[in-house]
């Protein structure tokens, strides 16, 4: 449990007269409580209140991990076949909570179908959202935040390590795929931040592209795009190599895509706008004659979520913060050639930034 | 794409006066278009009319991925900076499509702000769910759907044959588990349904435990839940061994655990209420003085999603049909003792039901 922080989104209620929030994401779940939990389908919910105690609401089978994370606040708990609403409805009017006006959900997390179950708790209330505060407060990362971070860069950088140790004539992706997860689990990690990509030659040309039965050959591309989740925080690595050669072309790629990194990377410090982050690097990608394959923002803020706010568009009018995380992913898609891309997991420091993610980044041809 | 499926759709939307319907998830999009993906916080949809062309919209850096997944209807592809949902009112204005009074939408699935975007295209509409009816052409597969979760099935079976190989003393569970994946990718599994379970001893006394570094030891309990998802589709298997020896207390858990399983495929057969599943098995682990320790629903419909409709608990009044797939899975967890639960995938069949997992369930003890 945070007190600090459930205290400071309390206090935000207050001082926005919203009455009541219900917290559905197991982000911020998590992030209040301390208990990282996915019930999948059931529901998991945390209602704060600007005066009055918070409750959490989970399945009973799980209430008694979530003291053990901390919480010694009201739990309802409930059964498969139990209603959890109608539970709500009964704690609040025993705690003698009643005459909202207004009340704060996660606009972008919240179903349309739970906001009506929430909703019908009440006789007629207003409904605004409460994720912006949420990512507000998540944006800006604590020391016992960023040192999770670090190990979970760490891990991904050993996954990357991993990976360049397989490669051989004729190996397949996924089968390199399974050795780097395989010695990632033996280190511990439960799940990968999202699902690991290991993509040769023609395929890395494919920004999403799935990996599968596609061989190893000289002259190959081999990029790899994988992160772990850690202690309920994620990283989020990418590195392109060659094996055995690269051509001329590849190697131009490869050195406007690291250009574009480095001077992305170069201007990451309190107070710059978060969209010349984009606008640098696509530059230098356009100027060398490749915009039109590099079809996706720069990056994202990293965290409790691999993808979280804010996402770092060229629209993107804020500015970075002391504590912020993020990624700086430039790419060059080319579906003959292959695609490179180099992502680095980013922390913004009083005199500028940190990479929390340290893999070499100069072309490096494997043998 | 599955021009039948889309028809059916369609059809629906027309008999029930639904001007437009909204799909967002990833998993009725890939059962209506053929083309799985999940761009996270990115917006994917799909658009059907009853009487118009349906419209994909997707980032546009997978649309080829969407053709060639065999997508021949309109698609909306948009970059990161772009405003989808501004492009799905133009392209609704182009296409002729006015005048709209009630749209679906997926109400569990669609978040508020998502329906607050689709709805503020329109002047005034009603809004309804269309969940159900998907739900309900869902649930029952086709021969294509259960060749799949056939292979799925051996999957997971071989899953659990490569944890019971990897058992020795002193060994932990993330050890155990990383090598059932690693065999598992090396097979060409991208994906697990679920985060895998490999729990001993008193670990596996909690439902949703998670595994650590809790070493294997004699008199343990060790219990695998596991999944794949294969070509779209999912399986889900639960096994539980002795290792070296087992005391009478847990046989008798284990005995109990397998005559409920028993018990329920029993009754699996078209026409039974979905509901007496639960209670069958529930009756005989209350008799034997269990009923406070198996706290879950008995089960979960399985297909495009590891739990997809129907919830199986005892409340529930629908009855099996022919095609429907699901999970049976009792559990008594005794926190000291440690837990059984057996999981079987099952199939409804003319004459009764299959179980798609294989491996015996008689209580194996693992020398």
């Amino acid at each position: 449990m945070n007190i600090y922080r459930l205290y400071n989104f309390s206090k935000y209620l207050k001082q926005n007269k919203i009455d009541a929030a219900f917290i559905n994401s197991t982000e911020n779940f998590f992030y209040l409580t301390g208990f990282h939990t996915d019930p999948h389908e059931r529901l998991l919910g945390l209602l704060v209140f600007p005066d009055d105690d918070p409750i959490a609401v989970l399945p009973s089978m799980e209430t008694g991990q979530l003291k053990n994370a901390g919480w010694t606040q009201e739990i309802i708990g409930y059964k498969d076949h139990e209603n959890p609403w109608m539970m709500i409805g009964e704690q609040m009017k025993q705690n003698g909570i009643s005459g909202l006006e207004t009340v704060g959900i996660e606009k972008q997390v919240l179903s349309y179908g739970r906001s009506e179950s929430f909703i019908q708790l009440f006789s007629d209330v207003d409904v605004v959202d409460v994720e912006g505060k949420l990512n507000e407060m998540r944006v800006v990362k604590d020391e016992n935040e960023i040192s999770i971070m670090r190990e979970a860069a760490d891990l991904a950088d050993y996954g990357v390590k991993v990976g360049t140790e397989a490669l051989e004539e004729g190996v397949t992706e996924m089968e390199v795929l399974a050795k780097i997860e395989y010695e990632l689990k033996k280190k511990g990690v439960s799940q990968m931040s999202f699902s690991t990509m290991v993509l040769f030659g023609e395929k890395s040309g494919q920004p999403h592209g799935n990996p599968g039965d596609r061989k190893l050959k000289a002259g190959d591309f081999v990029l790899f795009d994988m992160g772990v989740v850690w202690k309920g925080y994620t990283s989020d690595i990418t590195r392109t190599f060659a094996f055995k050669y690269a051509s001329d072309k590849q190697k131009e790629i490869y050195d406007t895509v690291k250009r574009a990194l480095d001077a992305s990377l170069a201007i990451s410090k309190p107070g710059t706008r978060i969209g010349d982050l984009d606008q640098t690097a696509r530059d230098i990608i356009s100027d060398a004659g490749y915009g039109e394959l590099f079809p996706h923002r720069i990056g994202h803020g990293l965290g409790i979520n691999v993808h979280e706010f804010p996402s770092m568009s060229h629209l993107n009018d804020d500015v970075l913060k002391v504590g912020m995380t993020y990624t700086i992913e430039p790419g060059i898609y080319d579906p003959e050639i292959g695609g490179v891309r180099l992502e680095d997991d980013v922390l913004v420091t009083e005199d500028g930034y940190e990479t929390l993610t340290k893999t070499p980044k100069d072309l490096r041809i494997i043998e």
